[in-house]
């Protein structure tokens, strides 16, 4: 049934992901392909409300209610929007997916077993894996800058966000989380280095899923 | 460190529960118990946003998605107020646990294995079992007409409640799994058959959990 492709950004918060993403799709659209972006947690109405209550400063959820609100966005997510799109055959871009879950409820709090937490994601996701993961690698002093200044200009919420309120040392730890998972799945984990320019970045990035969208 | 009394009550909606929850925390009051009166889903403030996620005919949200929100509402119950107050020393009852998740989402629906979904839900409730469970049995047919009753004077979003919708088929099934549970955990669950009258069912409650207590 599944006709189109699958394509997912990962990284920390003030990796780039959103500016990657916006170019990405431009160049794809420009070839003439129909694409689809949207993001986690928050691509639906349901996974909007989900996003605000883990966000919330005032609610102080606990950790287990984070990781069951971030499985009900991404079951939500698939089921409404990713699935129906792949089918209709558009090429979908997403920014993040469970790997995100994997890294920082998983890796870096070992919130559950990591087994038991991938096969609940696998559950959540109807067993849908991307075709390319590109993943925004970059030090934890260069994410936590970035992200502080995006969110003066993000929603309000943002200056909150208990994510990012967490240091140095949990971002050390997501990072190695994400490049031992990129280990895992590097068949199709595309690893990009913080050092290159904007241009150039999202230039490997075009020519990767260009190359993978034509061989698919 | 846990002190108190941990009494919980399930069954079908429509078989009066909050009734009989009602009439025991009077009871053990005038007895001199200090009691915590709770209840699932909606037990703390962002418990009370995932309700009406879930319950909200509009927003149609997917099995899966549904499950993950039971899980995110009881993980943030427990941790806010069920262990708090188990620690405090009182006696906590509340309507609906896990007992209704095993039975709705696991044996009714079969979204999850049952040991799965066991694991799962043990995890959200940090191990935490009641002293006591008090199981309201009754007939689908008299549950469902019930509860359309008790819609009429509740809050709107009741009539589209999306578990009752779901007839008298489901119900059945609801019951077989909770009379199943009754089964696997015989030394906790007391079964009310449906036939008794309020003051009988709530005397009979009411004399269980106070020689409970007592022998705690």
């Amino acid at each position: 049934m599944r006709e189109g492709f699958f394509i997912v950004f990962e990284g920390p918060d003030g990796s780039g992901k959103s500016t990657q993403v916006k170019l990405l799709s431009k160049h794809l659209m420009q070839d003439g392909h129909h694409c689809m972006v949207t993001e986690e947690p928050g691509g639906t109405d349901a996974g909007r409300i989900l996003r605000d209550t883990i966000l919330n400063p005032k609610m102080e959820i606990s950790k287990k209610t984070e990781l069951f609100l971030f499985l009900a966005d991404r079951a939500e997510h698939v089921n409404k929007v990713i699935e129906p799109a792949l089918n209709d055959g558009k090429v979908v871009i997403c920014s993040r997916y469970f790997y995100s879950t994997l890294v920082y409820q998983g890796i870096a709090r070992k919130l559950l077993p990591y087994k038991l937490l991938t096969k609940l994601n696998m559950f959540a996701v109807n067993d849908i894996i991307p075709d390319v993961v590109f993943y925004l690698d970059c030090s934890p002093e260069y994410g936590l800058s970035k992200a502080k200044q995006s969110s003066q200009v993000a929603s309000s919420y943002h200056n909150g966000d208990r994510i990012e309120r967490e240091g140095i040392e949990f971002q050390e730890k997501v990072r190695e989380g994400y490049l031992r998972i990129a280990r895992q799945f590097k068949s199709i984990f595309v690893v990009l280095p913080q050092q290159k320019s904007i241009e150039e970045v999202s230039d490997r990035i075009y020519r990767e899923a260009k190359r993978r969208i034509e061989h698919d």
